[in-house]
């Protein structure tokens, strides 16, 4: 069997999420029922990780192993005439055996865009958060160095998700903004549930002064999820990138210290 | 009664147009239907022009007449509140009584997205047209050139429309290229139905040689619209801008010339 790597990109707004719902129709079954319309067999299809219902990505991954005699660039293709447009297979090639899209990544890459402007155009409203409340330039730097780094990063975890540890560490967190439109990139080892939505409520939040008590040793120490902002939209949030060897990923992270 | 001027823009791509329709739900019905709710009464509520199923609008202009002494600058919030997020209200002005969109108009901008990627992300596929056949930039800045001006172009008119007159002057046709999005503005003093999605079908087929008995002297002298290119999809258009004086106008040309 060859184990094949997907590289996806795709508009969440239709869909229930990455993963397979009783509620209605993900991703992931998407793209299963457009592989078994080509008849490619496969078996342990596997993404780097969910996405909530309504986030969006631009390279997602993916692998799965078959029989399937069709050379492996041909599938983007294949697969391409079979899916929505609102998901398209950007790459697909040929991996080794031991390669799996979730276990083998050593980082993501996420941005979250905020759109301050007082009224948002339609095009950019659909894909970003509209933030109306004026920032101040120095908290949102603020905020976004004592955030980054590692920490146990519970308090940013929407609440009744379980994980073996809620420590992450947050490689960098980069606000740039253009024409009013304030784009957060986030790089880290590892993303709890909901915690770039989390983060981002928190940082806009606080830059405009909504959140005055925030307290980062208490948020660190003794977490709780009320003790930060509230859980940004998931239709401004985009998974940017996987990282499955060092390099890429400090190469990434390089490239956001340039912006 | 007041004159008010709305700046619109809108996501075409759940709608049968600007007009209203028997067959489904028009911008125009939806403004009208905002408008009642809010028991804003209207008078002679008139855009600049017609946009079809699926084009989107940066800047499109309506006007109307009202008793309703809601400050006219207050219009636009009360309209985004109960419009839904793909229709924004960018502003809401008093103008003179004798101002009319479409009449008071002296030029209009249209912008055209083309992907010239072989395979093209969802987000970009659903407001441009993926283009994949090779583009020869020289063809490309000769039909630009060959296109502009003064012009019978009643090729370039779906068939079975009428006007008065088919001469326009498409004063300026700009391509540009970034990142393999081809991007082409026409400013005009006036466009016919469908003549922005003609010139660019014809623009792409000539640049990528799939229009080789392409004669501009037959085009312009003996019109007929089987002698000029397809008629590139509706979800790339943008309605960008609608002139009411010769400066701003003017201003644009030069903009584009900068580019």
């Amino acid at each position: 069997m060859k184990n094949i790597l997907l590289d996806i990109s795709y508009d969440g707004r239709n869909y229930v999420g990455w993963q397979i719902q009783p509620n209605g129709l993900s991703i992931e079954e998407t793209l299963i029922n457009s592989l078994d319309k080509l008849k490619i067999d496969h078996k342990n299809l596997v993404s780097s990780g969910r996405t909530d219902a309504g986030v969006n990505a631009l390279h997602q991954k993916v692998n799965f192993f078959t029989n399937s005699n069709i050379p492996a660039e041909r599938i983007k293709y294949a697969l391409n005439t079979v899916l929505p447009k609102d998901i398209r297979i950007l790459s697909s090639e040929e991996v080794s055996d031991d390669f799996h899209a979730r276990y083998s990544a050593v980082g993501k890459h996420y941005t979250y865009y905020v759109n301050l402007n007082k009224i948002a155009n339609p095009f950019e409203d659909q894909y970003s958060w509209n933030y109306t409340y004026p920032i101040d330039l120095k908290l949102l730097e603020e905020i976004c160095s004592i955030l980054e780094g590692e920490h146990d990063f519970k308090s940013f975890m929407k609440k009744g998700s379980s994980v073996k540890t809620t420590v992450r560490n947050l490689y960098k967190i980069k606000p740039t903004i253009e024409k009013n439109m304030l784009k957060l990139d986030f790089i880290g080892n590892g993303f709890l549930y909901n915690m770039v939505r989390i983060l981002t409520g928190t940082i806009l939040q606080y830059s405009s002064e909504q959140l005055k008590d925030f307290n980062s040793n208490e948020v660190f120490n003794n977490p709780n999820r009320s003790l930060v902002g509230i859980t940004a939209p998931a239709n401004g949030l985009f998974l940017s990138e996987v990282f499955y060897d060092n390099k890429s990923l400090e190469e990434a992270i390089e490239k956001l210290d340039l912006l």
